[in-house]
């Protein structure tokens, strides 16, 4: 199948649509093509500290005319999952910023530091020992644990920066238990961006620089994939990895 | 040899001599007769959190009249390994409490955030996202990863909170680099505490009860070791072990 022949395109955001605050102008120019194609499309993204309004506002002021509808977020990943559990947890102490409270307040999760039913861990920028302590005192206790993404570290223009795979391994070792990633490469967050879209697997593809989150997951989740060498994974890279992408480009510009 | 003929007694102190803040009376009575036969011991503890001063504070209090010369912290250790490095830092960017701040301090390096030679690391109950990035960019840029101890675990009235190793681990997955723990069970730190008091490896015994931290470390030291059944590790637990204590007790009362 042509790359542009596809119902439904799965996007990553950082490192494929901008990098950092800058736009990658070739992404606009694709994006803006889906739209007017009446292409059904999400951006999947494994940061969870915006709201879905946050992370629109954004691409509208890069001339992305995305809307809510087009945005599913770790966060939002992490909210489905919670409502699908066979033992719903009601209340959850809460490692993370607004995108993820704002997300788990929506499906009805009370926030609440002793003995909660859930630990859930996004990135945060607040972390400290205290709240350490308080989720893997919790954790010790049964409360389940759940992150968001488990990206080890985050491209600024100061370096790279903790990620939340970094909290979660300190929660880890003072908990003695593992966290479930909802995140890429976590097949299930692409499953459930398929379904959201409804289109099926095989006219379904991920889009994405980074082959260890995205690539993987669409793989995972066996949809097709293409690897765009903008961001985290050069494609020198990826041309070493035992599978494939199903297509690889240097830029948007190469299939435009 | 039996176990009171030794020349040098180094002894553990958490679930040794004391839980938490609760004295083990069998260990005042052993430490006192060490006193009264004129035995060379030296205490050798992971928490690097405390001065040896505070240390000596405590242990009186609790009837044991030891001396500063009778206490060795990880940070001890850590100063010292400092000195001895080849490429001498000058400058460190330090997390951690006093006990281990003073500690370097005496030797002289200068505490800096940015661009320090190394990164030094131990228990932090004022330990944040900022101080984990702040760390990350340093030994990215090459500086030096130094920890005074790797315990995961800390255990106190609330539970098991989070030790020194939780701090590492996350930054261990922020930066991409493992550091170098100083603590047990690396048997640098037996070596140098036998140095200390100067007794022969043949004619000095570690004592602790903690198989995996004051066992091992005196085992990989090549010094007799004796397990007391006070604190973390069961003597249930140390019997399936492939390499035993020399001797195995219940309380010092077993060899009093």
């Amino acid at each position: 199948m042509h790359v542009l022949d596809y119902d439904g395109y799965l996007l990553d955001l950082d490192g494929t649509v901008y990098r950092g605050n800058e736009v990658i102008p070739e992404a606009v120019i694709f994006v803006n093509w889906l739209i007017k194609e009446q292409k059904k499309f999400l951006f999947v993204t494994n940061n969870s500290s915006k709201t879905p309004e946050q992370a629109v506002d954004r691409l509208n002021s890069m001339s992305i005319p995305a809307k809510r509808e087009h945005i599913f977020t770790s966060a939002l990943m992490v909210a489905h999952h919670v409502q699908q559990m066979t033992d719903r947890p009601k209340s959850a102490y809460i490692i993370g910023s607004t995108g993820l409270k704002v997300a788990l307040e929506e499906v009805g999760l009370i926030e609440q530091d002793v003995d909660p039913d859930v630990v859930i861990v996004g990135i945060d920028r607040t972390f400290t020992y205290d709240k350490l302590e308080k989720a893997s005192l919790a954790i010790q206790k049964g409360a389940k644990f759940i992150a968001t993404n488990g990206d080890k570290m985050i491209p600024t223009e100061r370096g790279f920066v903790p990620g939340n795979g970094s909290i979660i391994a300190a929660i880890e070792v003072a908990s003695g238990k593992e966290a479930l990633v909802m995140g890429k490469p976590n097949p299930m967050f692409i499953k459930q961006a398929a379904e959201i879209i409804s289109t099926p697997h095989q006219k379904t593809i991920m889009i994405g620089d980074n082959y260890d989150t995205d690539i993987s997951a669409g793989i995972a989740a066996g949809v097709d994939t293409l690897h765009v060498d903008t961001g985290v994974t050069r494609n020198t890279v990826v041309k070493k990895k035992a599978i494939q992408p199903t297509f690889s480009i240097r830029t948007f510009k190469d299939i435009m």
